[in-house]
């Protein structure tokens, strides 16, 4: 497991991603992701590598990063890992007493699946399980 | 620029290396920084290497960690970038604009220079330099 990207709720993604570029990231990647409601932007260094810096803004307020902005405005949102068995982890991480949001793999961005696991199992930060697909 | 380690302020520094441990991370660097009141741990991937998930505790009430937990409870604190000038950095984003924590680099944890710039001036993330020593 590696750290794959940090997930940073933003107000203004055009804002945010001429900000990082001017600190000398690249934008890697754009994309609407309409079963999440949101639309993403990774970050990655200047040769495209990650981890990425993942910045995100929800596309309608039934979003749940609109509704993590409205209650805490802009910030970290959530860190990714990359394993190679989404389903390996999530067993593991439930057997380890960890509250699951997801229970299985499901499609996310970047073509990836993803899973997601409750924040108040690891410090009050949402973890994100991705699993690669390139 | 690229990321170089993930700030999350936890409140058991030792539960909290054991449960990154079992995700896969292994412990890089642990050390006590007596100038910023704070214990830290870096985890990495499992050859060594970052970007690092740095685990942060404070060690008396008047470190910032510690006012930060008592306040948000546990959760991710900063997001931090290797450059390879502070100087520059800090020159370019305070004529961008942005509001500056330290207006010089300063001996920051595992022997690197640091510095600090404002979360008001970055989605709500506080954003540490860092000039790599090793």
């Amino acid at each position: 497991m590696k750290l794959h990207h940090v997930g940073v709720a933003v107000t203004d993604l055009n804002e945010a991603i001429a900000r990082y570029k001017a600190m000398g990231l690249k934008l890697a990647h754009r994309e609407v992701v309409a079963s999440q409601r949101v639309e993403v932007a990774f970050m990655s260094d200047i040769q495209g590598f990650g981890p990425f810096v993942e910045l995100l803004v929800g596309t309608d307020p039934n979003s749940a990063v609109w509704k993590f902005l409205a209650k805490n405005g802009p910030g970290q949102h959530h860190l990714a890992f990359s394993v190679p068995s989404i389903e390996i982890e999530l067993e593991r991480q439930a057997a380890a007493g960890a509250v699951l949001i997801d229970k299985a793999a499901r499609p996310g961005a970047w073509g990836h699946m993803v899973a997601f696991v409750h924040p108040m199992s690891h410090d009050g930060v949402l973890i994100e399980l991705v699993e690669e697909s390139h």
